[in-house]
């Protein structure tokens, strides 16, 4: 039997046949980073359900996003979703008990996300998403500190400003471009403005006359798009995010740049996204602000100002193993109790026991077994130590590293364990 | 917009109107735990895909768990289910790679597992389990290296003999018994053996006059089977358990006691449940041998013995709480920096940033803030200190446990932290 197309399996270390290196040793070490790195910037940790109510997704994305998900209707005639993101859940969450919680509220979550797309051939259809979001300050010193949250966990795996950068944008400077260049040209409406951001958000990857066409049919020219692009100017908002950043030791990390403006409808401020440095890879992360869907998901109850970003741990392992930043992940057995002289198994059992309440990582031979066998065992485990019951009063420890043996009294071998 | 019934939201702390106690703090200690008594006895952290093809759970048992199942069919046309067990797919990636390791495999995992039975009102449809097994050893020394890690597991959590038994027993004594009692009456037949021990499984639930009669159909008195199970006899497999939990001073933990046979088709020697001494919980924890479900679940190509045992979040939480046995979970915020002279913000910022470099959690105001707001807040954080830039190059730190202050350099902070 097989496992689905598109779903990992995580064996607790890599396989010599899995080239893309997933396992549960690497996947915990990117947990393990994102949780220490939000701990330190005083994120709290939540989590849903991944299975919800398809409403929840399509009042946020329209109802084009079914045909990405994982839906079906359950036994009770439901209409649920597998989550294909985590935002919906915690705009849920936040807008159900928010009057629990002082503002800013600053969580994050290691959601697994689910997307079904046909035609995605040999393409994952799950990912574990470092999601960090801070909720309830328009202020963009809310956005600086996030921004910060993003860089600082990047760092944290040992990338540098070679190795990445955080392109930064603004709806909001799109928005004011957008009004300004169609002064007197006919009244703004909303689905042009949509329109107007899609062609934005392909710009990079349409050919140039086809843009072309698209933005004139809006009342804009490409020279002028092209030319407020590679203006760079950050508008007061973006200024005052990179000031805040550059207080931190952090601006070199970032670059304004107009091209991102993230196709999803929601955002409504500062976007931004995150890039190896030479553009190998897919974006390592994104996000922005989105002031508006709390008050959506809670059908306009509460109204709370939120801003967020999601970071996959697809690309992520991918770019830590071309820039050979994942560490060997070794076994964590302290100690192999060989068992040589069959009649001293019991104290054998019992000094294993004493040994694991104390705290360490214990294996020993199940069941009778050659001593070059046992002994080849513990050298494969990496053990720092063997432990040989001599009697039921003495213990041989040899030190795997120094080799060195020392005989210790049966209640005294942990003191000789380093 | 609702959550699904019966799954649960896990908010960073417990809020005032749950009185389950569900929070993400909560299930993270309980993970912890989990992982660390597991890390102690060498066993290996894994995972597979929440979502599996619905043939992998029908052929371990049967089409009727179909109706247990959130299954449906996907856009690619294929039958699949959320998992409603871990052990399937445990033994379809360990026949995958079974060469790539060493036995015994000792192994384990702390998936979310989902459950759709209609008529269930107001009970959970997903649970965490944490999931322990061991493979390719016959030898009972595996069931008691499996058994002890159960007991300690519940140890790790404070709970002691006073409050939770194992109830051991063996599917091996239960077939004698009943090849035995089968004597001179007619052949066994594997479906009447599978009726005797369904009849079994459900005894302390069922009335005498009830078993009675199902019994003599296959051949049995109840005073037969009655006198068995008081009799409480261990077989020489139970009792090498026995003894070898005695070694390790973990037998006073367990009782033999044959009522436990467990309903699932599949185990074959060994089984055992945990329950709480005093009987007021469904059963903490259950496991036992399943020699055959590795070769079943390969189609024959692999042939492996193993045992394991799973243990739920949610019984186990309860009996937490009633025992009072959870401790209070406190945020972890270790610094607060005071910026009540705003153009020092950009000063406090660089402090920010410098103390989160140096591994502690530190929060700020994010926008200008009342001195007394400010202070109230770092008291609702709980944190160890305050910081207060008082010039470029100096910092008054405020211990807020002892209420002593002092100043120190602006690069010199951390040292004057716990």
């Amino acid at each position: 039997m097989e496992r689905l197309p598109g779903f990992r399996d995580f064996y607790p270390e890599p396989l010599p046949s899995h080239d893309a290196g997933w396992s549960f040793d690497a996947r915990q070490y990117i947990f393990d980073k994102w949780r220490e790195t939000a701990r330190r910037y005083g994120f709290r940790e939540y989590d849903g359900p991944p299975l919800e109510s398809l409403e929840l997704f399509t009042t946020k994305s329209g109802d084009e996003i079914v045909g990405q998900l994982y839906n079906f209707t359950d036994k009770g005639d439901r209409a649920v979703a597998l989550r294909p993101e985590m935002t919906p859940t915690l705009a849920r969450m936040v807008a159900a008990h928010e009057r629990n919680y002082k503002k800013p509220i600053k969580w994050f979550a290691i959601p697994q996300l689910f997307r079904y797309e046909r035609q995605q051939k040999g393409r994952l259809r799950e990912h574990f998403q470092f999601n960090a979001d801070l909720i309830g300050e328009t202020d963009p010193a809310a956005d600086a500190e996030l921004i910060a949250l993003l860089i600082d966990t990047l760092r944290a795996f040992g990338l540098t400003k070679e190795d990445f950068v955080l392109r930064l944008s603004s709806r909001n400077a799109w928005h004011e471009f957008y009004e300004t260049g169609r002064d007197g040209v006919s009244p703004s409406q909303k689905t042009d403005e949509y329109d107007f951001f899609q062609t934005i958000d392909k710009l990079e990857r349409t050919p140039p006359q086809e843009s072309e066409t698209k933005l004139a049919a809006l009342g804009f020219s490409l020279a002028d798009v092209t030319q407020f692009i590679e203006s760079g100017k950050p508008t007061v908002e973006l200024q005052s995010i990179l000031d805040n950043l550059a207080a931190r030791g952090l601006r070199e990390f970032v670059k304004v740049d107009y091209h991102v403006i993230r196709g999803l409808a929601y955002y409504t401020g500062t976007v931004f996204e995150a890039f190896d440095a030479k553009g190998e890879f897919r974006a390592i992360a994104g996000g922005g602000r989105y002031n508006n869907l709390v008050k959506l998901i809670s059908g306009g109850r509460v109204d709370l100002p939120a801003l967020g970003f999601g970071m996959g741990d697809v690309v992520l392992l991918e770019l830590l193993r071309a820039r050979d930043l994942l560490p060997k992940f070794d076994a964590t057995t302290d100690v192999y109790v060989l068992i040589e002289d069959e009649p001293l198994r019991a104290q054998s059992l019992k000094l294993t026991q004493n040994l694991r309440a104390a705290g360490y990582a214990v294996d020993y031979p199940l069941t009778p077994t050659k001593s070059d066998k046992q002994f080849k065992r513990a050298q494969e485990l990496k053990v720092g130590y063997t432990a040989r019951v001599e009697s039921d009063d003495y213990v041989r420890i040899r030190n795997m590293k120094t080799r060195e043996e020392v005989v210790a009294g049966f209640a005294d071998v942990a003191n000789h364990l380093g």
